[in-house]
């Protein structure tokens, strides 16, 4: 750390596992950490371990962790002169970066101005696209007001075509159109939709592919024009546009493919002068690579990067907020071995129906090559006002192999009792044999759970 | 693994956290396993997660665990053929090899004639002279009957020098003299006290090295003639001749100082045929190496060499006792990084007074760089019949500083209610200047421990 740093303490404007993550990583580089919360989380570990605990205010999280004033006024009463978002919450709005740099305090992120950029479907992929990253051929830009230029468009990007709202994301406001006959009814409805959801009915458009997985390329930029590119997670297990199990590297891509992709992306990291820990999310389809969206944040998934590449990706977004030099090369970063997170929800693993409530076993797994990220602890309360995420098992081994063994006897270890969970979910994943082939599409795990519901 | 195993069911002839890993890696060879128990340990977590679990005889060891009949017949009884001894108990008793093998069993561990010739301290350090390995000057076999004839041994060794019983260990049976005039009391004393402890009194002598580093090398032998060493640890930091933390690599021994004394003990095990996992055990004081002892089965500390190199040393011994060639070459093991680890004990962080009971809170850390190996679980209660040690925290970070640092978080965020721990002496130790330096000698501990309690 530099000798002057520019802030001690670090307010976490989140709850659950991720405050834990960056609270490790802050107290492991000697920074003291608040810890805000809601009337909900009072009891959560990140709370009791913090330096400083402020509770913000009700269950809600639009009036506690969504509330921009409330979290700057906590940062003020706590001294506080960092603010980390995490993922979720406010950790992409621009407006908040911009209002926490104002208020003269250290946005642990990119610019206010990247995240904009990347927020807006259409601007990123335009700015993408000119830096030299591989998009997906589309309507390159809004969808025009004639219906009849539409179709146009439409029938020079080819059928089928994906029709998505600009401010969407998460899989909400898109829809395929697989015959011209159908068009002019998507566009309407999605256009209207899109309205409802996020206030900005613009759409564009784009070439539908049909069996993609989900790749994507972690990155890591100082800002001294330094932008690395730390390897490839595929996320393709997806439950309704939802991350279940993610691995690292892909399996099947060969590595100097991953590489060509990741010097792009850095490459275009540097282009737009991006700061900090960020990820370019693509299809990838018969050896094409189609740039989606780029996150301008941690990712749940961070952890299998950290584990293949030996770099503490939260630890490195401090040490850059701090304005200090990425002490790594591009070229001695080295994959090592296989690395899979299973997401534990407190669901039940066939309905997915949410399941809160107290745990009243919690025993974890351990050994070589796990690794478990969670805020619980036995006779926490999974509150049932946030998302069901209870926690990450990690599995590392020299070989793909390795790892998905480790990571079935981990999850056969763990004993949790007061609600239900999707473990049975991930053993029948880790069981399966296509899984074990690898390189699934991202509609497998529909296909798979449609399949294990009608059986 | 070979099309076809010598065996499929492993009988685990120990109990704690160590029968827990050697279960772990078991089931991620697809292997089944047996847990064999005492009365006291019916509810211990290795018996609720085995195939197969059976009781063997009551609380006290000598008539459980240590009981070689009772471990065949229920290896019988059970159907395994194969038994894993794991560390302590009948791990190091050669007839027990013998005694296996000779029922059709495999050993998972070295044969009987290995395990005899290392047990003998005298036999051994002349065996592993004479395969090129440094040992410390001394008197090269028994010493003489004649007292006048030990000392003319004592003095071309040079005081001053460490008087031992050949059928010593683990501290027990030796004696320091510094002046030729308590020469003939000591070898008097030592002798009878050898006798009553391990019924021979046959005494070596050695030139005592004032303040040594306890250094070791991890082997890995199979039955083709392949013999790896995997890396260095430094085990100095030690409790009356008991190890409290480890890490690896040694800090400030040069690679290639490692390099070559582990080179040589490949090439003693090649000499040898020995088979397994091993440890030879150095003393090492301003540049010497001095072999001491060899330890022929899996070390408590065996998950630090397991971080830095990532190699399964649980699963390889399994893999060896099939039969299987090692998979990997000497030039492919890297030393990634750092790794340290924490023996946790249940006592008095003062007095080490054990501390039995039942374990009514247990949070354990997590993150990267985190690996906690523990038979307990909350709800747990220790039996007052065995060694205290409740689980072991190991830390791995890319260097020496970030695995101090990653550890020091781990330990503050356990937390364990119902028994006492040394978590707060491995913190005090953790946050010492004269560990941070790195490379305290073997005494480092008493004297910090004396200062501690006299300030």
């Amino acid at each position: 750390m530099n000798d002057t740093p520019r802030f001690k303490r670090v307010l976490i404007a989140n709850r659950g596992e991720i405050a834990l993550r960056i609270q490790r990583a802050c107290r492991q580089l000697g920074l003291e950490t608040v810890a805000v919360h809601s009337d909900a989380d009072a009891e959560s570990r990140h709370v009791r371990e913090a330096d400083i605990a402020l509770c913000i205010g009700p269950a809600s999280a639009a009036r506690s962790y969504l509330d921009p004033d409330g979290l700057l006024l906590a940062a003020r009463m706590t001294g506080a002169t960092a603010i980390h978002p995490g993922y979720g919450f406010l950790s992409e709005n621009a407006d908040f970066a911009d209002a926490v740099e104002a208020a003269g305090l250290t946005f642990i992120g990119p610019t206010g101005a990247s995240i904009r950029m990347m927020g807006d479907k259409i601007t990123a992929k335009r700015a993408m696209r000119d830096a030299g990253v591989p998009c997906v051929p589309g309507s390159d830009g809004p969808l025009p007001a004639s219906m009849e230029e539409v179709h146009a468009v439409a029938r020079e990007v080819g059928f089928p075509v994906i029709v998505k709202a600009s401010g969407g994301g998460g899989g909400r406001g898109m829809r395929v159109v697989t015959d011209a006959a159908d068009l002019t009814q998507a566009v309407t409805l999605t256009a209207k939709e899109a309205q409802q959801a996020f206030g900005n009915p613009t759409l564009y458009l784009e070439r539908f592919m049909q069996k993609p997985r989900h790749i994507e390329i972690q990155v890591l930029c100082d800002t001294h024009g330094t932008a690395l590119w730390l390897g490839a997670r595929d996320c393709s297990l997806q439950r309704r546009h939802q991350k279940v199990l993610e691995e690292a590297p892909p399996p099947g891509i060969a590595p100097d493919v991953i590489a060509e992709i990741g010097e792009r992306c850095a490459q275009a990291c540097r282009r737009i002068g991006y700061r900090g820990a960020g990820t370019f999310e693509f299809l990838y389809e018969d050896g094409v690579f189609a740039f989606i969206e780029m996150n301008t944040r941690v990712q749940v998934e961070h952890p299998i990067t950290e584990e293949t590449t030996g770099i503490d990706i939260v630890a490195a977004q401090l040490r850059i907020a701090q304005g200090e030099a990425l002490a790594i090369r591009q070229e001695d970063i080295q994959q090592r071995g296989h690395a899979i997170e299973c997401r534990l929800n407190a669901e039940d693993p066939f309905t997915f129906i949410p399941s809160p409530g107290t745990i009243t076993r919690w025993d974890l797994p351990g050994g070589p090559g796990v690794r478990v990220d969670t805020h619980v602890v036995s006779g926490y309360t999974v509150p049932p006002y946030y998302d069901s995420l209870i926690g990450k098992v990690i599995s590392h081994g020299g070989s793909r192999d390795e790892a998905i063994a480790r990571l079935r006897v981990a999850l056969a270890e763990m004993r949790v009792e007061g609600v239900s969970t999707n473990i049975a979910l991930h053993q029948d994943l880790l069981a399966d044999p296509h899984f074990h082939e690898g390189g699934v599409d991202i509609h497998y795990l529909e296909r798979w759970l449609a399949e294990r519901t009608a059986s």
